[in-house]
């Protein structure tokens, strides 16, 4: 990962050292704090490929600060078991063989508990390195890549869990609290002017971004249109009951196939029993809100509504002029807040930051000016820059800290664990 | 399931009564003895389909109980769980909508914990039930299939365990006592002569037993000889070294076919490194003993030796009427004598029972008189019999209560996870 | 393929050369008289990998001569063309690499002109050598080994042509001549009794047989009824309509798996339309006729079937005794009858042999004696003596010069694309 | 398929009839011409489900005029045959149910008589429609639309002609002229610079084109360089020779996993044999020349290619932009130069237009004004924007009528069996 744009002072004092080494005892409790609910089981299961097991997450992200800075920056570094990096290696083909991916769901060694020891053993030295007086510039962006990594991986946590709750018969709650408060107040969905001419895209300034975030650029969009606020249930609910699973007309020929393969009906974690609609939420299986955003919904289907609905999803440029223009506020429903699920629009919002993920119709492809870098942190984005759509804005499982107007994140386009959801928008025609 | 042959007097007394009561507590205890090394990881996992979760072992047994006796038998029994049912029912269709065979795995609730309160509580019920005065003779018989239900899942129990420790790359051993002797002495393959003549099949007598060993019948055979123990690692070695694996012709096209679908070179936990093969046991990981016998191997890779040898495979008549003559003596090497691991031929023993199922030419069907019982006991064995080969003699892993001259275990030819072996055969020729 | 028993006389006159020869000619006449009514592009399609082309039935029989005779026999011989013999080889590992047999239906070259150019070429080398005056007995055999794989071949063209056009939504008959004829009579189903004891079973005396039926040997069968005809599409109806195929009790494990698979709800070629079925025959789409035979089912059917019915299946072994006893007349439902489709039962026939092969309860197993030749001729039957069920009897698609009482034939129990029926037996139980 | 910007003339006058009229006959003819080399055989084979069967092209165009303008425009119109629109719709949900694409290759019948046949009664009835005075601007259209139709289709007859022959063993020539000429010279590859700035993108005048190249639109693009000619052979073999297909480092994650599942070592049609590349061309099987351009080699080899080289492939817009400013000259390597081969480059030609299709870094979505339109039109090209990267430039298969300088062409990135081929670009850098 090339990180041009980032760039730490190199008076950097003990009192941003400090910072850091607070950011990251911060970070790496916050990832165990997410899996404080669960019990040993829990951590160990892979229900399907995309899933990885609670442990695997743990070790993994462990794994990462060992391979990518104790190794090479702490001279007397012992790794803390031999086989740990063939096991918890994710998809870095340049530091060497792998457990396969499929498998990490077989693996009940090593225990939650010897993870957990493992966990502590790194953040031993890892807390001692950060105590050096002398830290590296390119140390200092090493670590700020790795806490962005571990936060990617709290929020897969929290996606994770949930499948592996919400597809068990008993359904069982991640935790009771807060209790979900359903929303009394429904908001036309109101749209957004946006004016032809060129923005600006990507990531400018010092602070830490990802790599395909750099090179930025202009765009030239057309004038346009962009919701107030992301589709709800309800809106959703009618897109199902005016048969939008069953007529061809709405979808791409790849969701259209992709429906025929599985029974797919609604949203994934909805349930419907004697005529009415339930949903598993972390909180527990409960009726579905009308005014709640609608959420975990592929690509296909995100395309779908919004071509019944006579509208279309907007480019990922689209949405970040228009974030640039019309405010990108703070939200409750990132990770911080703790709601584990998307809430009803706020007066004031336009839900453009948290909730859910919005699905873009823009394709993940490079930035003009970007370049991969060689070896491991170029394997961090760029390789994955084919077949998948992007998404933008976070969702309810994202940490604040994380997240960035420029943000991109990736899926393919069937994809539905995640906390996605639809916003519309419209070209304005020129006659 | 139907008993013709069984039929417990009708006087059964107080004294049976206690009898029955203690062996429902040996057996029952016995399956949680063999799970007792475990970590709670190891009971959720099933990394192929046909390894079942080792709670999921707890657990069925405990329904079958349930779903047979207790709720039919035991008038104010309430269900422990009103969802159990459903998940731990294994394949019987007249009980009703099950949980899908492929997603075991996947389950982390109920909880280990839960599982066993499960176990306890019915247990607990139970044994009010045995103590009751007057035991039908049909919930006799019940008790009885109840018990070789929960001994076959003991040596279920036993291979999966393996399965899953034996696929971490890391190699835990199951339990590293008792230590594993080196066999000292190989043994020259005597071929016993058997006349040809017509044969008694099938259990007799009213002892218990499955349905499918029911129907005692003749056989006539013609002459023939039986190797007097099995094939030895290091006989399996030189087939090995001598091509067997590459060479088509001492395969069956399905075995070759099979052969060519996946790497197989070896048995199953057979590794080469550095030019030397090991092979991981219940006690660990470990150079290959040569005069122990061959084991974890498909039948197709038996019925290829076989061919190599010059030799084939006996049939399952041919099995148990050498039994009848030369005697079916006990052996060290079942479950209770707790080697996990097929042991090295002795000077008196034939190895035909313990150490290793073995593989007979015979497919699994019925015998003349066969009827298979409406409903789900008629599930037991009846559906089975069709694409499977019948295997003979017990295991390692087999409690020594359960076995039976008669008993008729059965595989498809590609499943190597049991305690499989190979027996030598070959007819004798009239000139 | 060992032939003991078959050895004609070093006396070998040119008479029986003469007569040799004749056969051949009408055997590689007869062939191509099944070809005689399609249309080019008929003979170029593999629907389903079971199914070759009809051109290459063509092709392979020919090179089957040309690489077990005339590279051999004929001194002088040259390879029509010297691709043929990766092109044509069926499965015989030992004579070199193939064309993938999933991708026969792919070939357009080389065209039906050459491959009838091929076939002319191998007849006049065939002629040639068979008019030689001094044929050895090994050739004679082979000849007739080669005679009735030729004829193997018209059986699976009649099959294969008819799943070709019988999958081809405009339903082209393959012959309209002779007319159906709609059978009048039903006859009630009588059962045959046979007294237990010993019989005889496998070929014996000088004439050809395959190796799977050599090794004369007796068997031991305890008493039993066997029906005195096949199962009528009326009956099949019955279970059919009486839940036949939604009740998992009737059906073993592995067929029930199958069902689930794949929307089956009749035999194979029948359609329902208007509440009415009909079925595809080679002479046409027509209405189901309730007297005729039922056939194109997998043995999971027929067995399904009969376990409904309160009977069940018989083995290969009741089928030859009750054969030799009750007599296996001829019947006009051969290949040779022109037909193409089982008959109704006529007054005095038992349907024994013709009409449709009778799917047995015996697994496809070597006889006690059977030992497999060394290289190609090895690899004729014995290579698939498992995963294989015995059918025997003969259909009416099976030349009559190549039925014998002792002939076994063996599919894979879910195929159906032969024609293939049911005959029910049951056991005499002693009380 | 919704034609905004082109509208013939209401005042259509005779001639304008008569040369649609005319090019409809040409267009039709050089359909029927490109499988004058056939044999019967090779028009009925499918050997991957990319490829149709040539007569299924043959009767899929014809079956588009009937469908899209005989039906609707033609009042006493017939069906050739009632069976035909289930049997040769394509893709078309909105016009009922169809016969399964995977299966196309099974259908032998209509014969290629009858399918010729089918085209002659068609082409009788649009004849006899187009000699009609009285003309509609909208059926015109449709006219344009179905020429432009049957001419995708002939390129798809080419490559699946290619894949047909040049995938069976005996690698039968499709036509031996004209002669293959060995290039002399090799070009140095040199990088043409484009400015930043707005470009125009899409189809502007009254022309025919199609809907996803309408509503043109500005793009803004930063500054770039453009190769002045395709990657050659020789290039790719340096690719190859240096690890290309082995180093993990130059693929997407996709591509590398697509590596692994099938043993790609080179591009399509390549084999090598004695340690020299051979490849198969329509003229026959021939050593590999280095000077032709590279072709039949997926996106995934493109891009890996690019970035081995230290370049990187263009956008479509860069593509496009630089074809107005530098030209997009006409070449003799279209489908009417009857090469069906790519050429090598010729001095002044920049292979802008022909020889090969250049696959893009732009993912196939919509331009910013794009409206799908409702029914069957709009199922031409909306519904695969999605999973499909952009190819510009058109093929050696490619008519020159149907080429523009705004054609989109596009296909998954996997795919190799059209005439694909690469050309590098690279960003220029403001520092």
């Amino acid at each position: 990962m090339e990180q041009q744009a980032y760039s730490p002072t190199a008076e950097l004092h003990e009192g941003k050292a400090a910072k850091l080494l607070a950011r990251y005892e911060t970070v790496r409790a916050q990832t165990e704090a997410i899996c404080a609910p669960l019990h040993v089981e829990d951590f160990v299961v892979q229900p399907i490929v995309d899933v990885s097991p609670p442990k695997w997450h743990l070790a993994h992200t462990t794994w990462f600060w060992e391979a990518f800075i104790l190794e090479k920056y702490f001279s007397e570094y012992h790794l803390f078991n031999e086989h740990f990096p063939f096991l918890f290696n994710s998809y870095y083909e340049s530091l060497g063989e792998r457990w396969q991916r499929t498998e990490r769901g077989n693996l009940t060694r090593p225990t939650v508990e010897e993870v957990y020891a493992y966990r502590a053993y790194v953040n031993k030295h890892m807390e001692r390195l950060l105590r050096t007086n002398n830290i590296s510039d390119e140390l200092v962006q090493l670590v700020e890549l790795g806490l962005n990594h571990e936060q990617q991986h709290q929020e897969l946590l929290v996606t994770d869990i949930k499948y592996i709750l919400g597809h068990n018969p008993l359904y069982p709650a991640y935790s009771k609290q807060p209790e979900q408060v359903q929303c009394g107040v429904s908001h036309p969905m109101l749209f957004l002017e946006m004016p032809e001419g060129l923005y600006d895209i990507g990531h400018q300034g010092k602070d830490f971004c990802f790599d395909n975030e750099l090179g930025a650029h202009k765009v030239y969009l057309h004038a346009y249109r962009i919701a107030d606020r992301l589709v709800t249930n309800g809106e959703y609910l009618e897109f199902m009951t005016s048969g939008g699973y069953t007529d061809p007309d709405h979808w791409h020929m790849d969701g259209w196939e992709w429906l025929k393969q599985q029974p797919i009906k609604a949203p994934l974690y909805w349930h419907k029993e004697n005529g009415r609609w339930y949903n598993y939420t972390l909180a527990g299986y409960r009726p579905v809100d009308n005014n709640e955003p609608v959420t975990h919904i592929s690509f296909y289907e995100a395309a779908a509504y919004a071509r019944w609905a006579g509208k279309r999803l907007l480019t990922e440029f689209e949405w970040e002029a228009a974030c640039r223009i019309y405010g990108y506020m703070d939200s409750s429903s990132l990770l911080d807040g703790g709601m584990f699920h998307p809430q009803c629009k706020r007066e004031s919002s336009k839900q453009l930051l948290g909730d859910a993920w919005e699905w873009t119709n823009s394709a993940y492809l490079p930035y003009p000016y970007y370049t991969q870098a060689k070896g491991a942190l170029g394997e961090y984005n760029g390789k994955f820059m084919i077949n998948q759509m992007i998404l933008r804005g976070g969702s309810c499982a994202t940490p604040e800290s994380h997240m960035r107007l420029t943000y991109r994140n990736f899926f393919q386009p069937d994809k539905r664990w995640q906390f996605t959801g639809i916003r519309l928008g419209e070209s304005i025609k020129n006659d």
